[in-house]
């Protein structure tokens, strides 16, 4: 928000966004409420769609007479080492296209072609499979709590997330393996009553037309350094992080405010510095996000291969739940840069 | 050290223990401290070996016309559920005893007898292989430092604790199943220079004549509940905790102290609340322990399976570097109850 705001470019989602400064856990059958926001100096969550954020960088950028290609295809990275780097396409219209750059940011996410595009060897790759997946459920039901609600239960973590007066969305860590179509939606509301159930409460879920069910497995990668001779590799194409802690897009959006300054350094003074710092100044943060992440991951999940994990999850939550100063750590990271 | 003041039995403790308030961390070849009684209200660590603890107590208990049989062997519980259980025994000079009593306290640690004497399924068991293992090395050299040191180091962890001026303990993480012998004492001052190696520091380890070498492998179990009709279990019989974080013998003070509580309310009072509180309330304290031990082992070991988590270490560790909130946390948890 702080960056989008500085360029200019934040006045819809300052209009439109939802904010928050508090979340909610259970556990056990009992519920607590961290106010995040009152602990980390009023700093809050907006809460604006992914493609919304894209639309505006869109705009801003076509505004301001960017240049951008759709639908390209068959791109292909050269000479990347060399001082004048290109990238060639097929257009949309079938026409086969260079462009010839001093740089060349591979924001194409992790299956884009910028990071096979490097030599095998040239990057360190560090990845987790979790072993967790989740069924992300859309249901058309307006929502049942004011906070995110994060639940463990023994049979596995549920969370309830907010997205519009009319719709939430949903989320069951389910066996791995499994598919969307094993749960019906009665089975899903069911999963989603008991996990949320709160002893001594006459809180209640509102059910509504489930409208999405797909599985999302969590895993996280990040290859080292984010860059090879003038490609530099921004967001999900250096770096995956599971959701938990919504980190992923504030990642990204790093980077490429980390990379735009380096590139007006250099424009601006010839000076290299921030261009040959970007993968350290990119990566402190990015495993700074990813141990968070990884932290969190390991307070709401359910190993049920493993039940002294799950012990662990519940004893951590517990001392969320306890001491300010775990409070206060866990507001830094969560609403922190 | 505040229950053995308690009970009159820390005059020794008092006048012998070393005292300290402070640790430190290295990674990637530089240093930082945490001071962590100052962060937790002055509250320091006493350092006073374990048998010393155990000489204290049982002088106490002596002087106070306790009954203690030393060098007992087949020993066999009894009557457990009933009012009147009794442990049975063969006395050092071979005769067959048996001891009929209201209660009976096992803490006879994790190889005794007490716990598999309840029937299996009446406990639950969670336990976890920590997939570590530490040479604990011994050696008479007098300490290179004032403050215990953690170090993690891309080969692994190593550690130099405190025990006189003219002895120090080490620990080198090594590869599983590797045997003391494995390593020569030359190797072993090998790998101590290079895991605590500084960056621009004249800091020197000073070496010694190594007096013990041996392997210790991480791992964790805990049973629920911790008891079981009249017997009570107490210490390493109901859980065992890694050494990081330095938490097993206090875990184990804490359930004799809980477990004295509930006795003397029994007999004073007739009330059971203490025994039937018994094993909520110390589970409580050791799912607290074994949450905090199992960050700091995440956070000081290299896992050379996987060198993302030997990342995310890395990363926990700058960051209770740079963050007071989470030095707080740490210290709260590392010097409080």
């Amino acid at each position: 928000m702080t960056m989008l705001e500085s360029l200019g470019l934040a006045d819809r989602l300052l209009m439109e966004a939802d904010r928050h400064g508090t979340c909610e856990f259970r556990v056990s059958g009992q519920a607590f409420q961290v106010s995040y926001s009152d602990l980390y100096g009023g700093r809050e969550h907006y809460v604006y769609p992914q493609q919304e954020v894209v639309k505006d960088l869109i705009g801003g950028f076509l505004d301001r007479g960017g240049d951008i290609r759709f639908s390209v295809s068959d791109v292909e990275l050269r000479e990347l080492t060399s001082s004048r780097p290109s990238v060639a396409f097929t257009s949309a219209d079938g026409v086969r296209e260079t462009i010839t750059s001093d740089f060349v940011a591979g924001c194409d996410g992790f299956h884009g072609v910028s990071r096979p595009s490097i030599p095998v060897g040239a990057l360190s790759e560090f990845s987790h499979q979790h072993g967790i997946e989740w069924l992300a459920i859309l249901a058309e039901a307006p929502p049942s709590t004011k906070a995110i609600i994060y639940a463990l239960h023994e049979d596995g973590f549920a969370g309830h997330m907010l997205r519009s007066p009319s719709i939430s969305r949903f989320y069951l860590q389910v066996p791995v393996g499994t598919k969307a179509s094993d749960w019906s939606d009665e089975q899903v509301w069911e999963a989603l009553h008991k996990r949320f159930t709160l002893h001594d409460s006459s809180w209640a879920l509102t059910e509504g037309k489930i409208i999405e069910k797909r599985v999302l497995d969590m895993r996280s990668h990040v290859v080292e350094p984010m860059s090879y001779g003038r490609l530099y590799l921004l967001g999900d194409a250096a770096h995956i992080i599971t959701p938990v802690g919504a980190k992923g897009m504030n990642l990204a959006m790093n980077d490429a405010a980390t990379f735009g300054r380096a590139l007006i350094d250099f424009y601006a003074s010839g000076s290299e510095t921030g261009l040959k710092t970007y993968s350290e100044d990119c990566l402190r943060r990015v495993w700074r996000a990813q141990e968070f992440s990884q932290w969190m991951v390991n307070m709401i999940h359910t190993d049920v291969s493993s039940p002294f994990f799950g012990r662990l999850a519940q004893a951590r939550l517990e001392h969320l739940a306890e001491s300010p100063a775990y409070r206060a750590t866990f507001a830094e990271n969560y609403v922190g840069p």
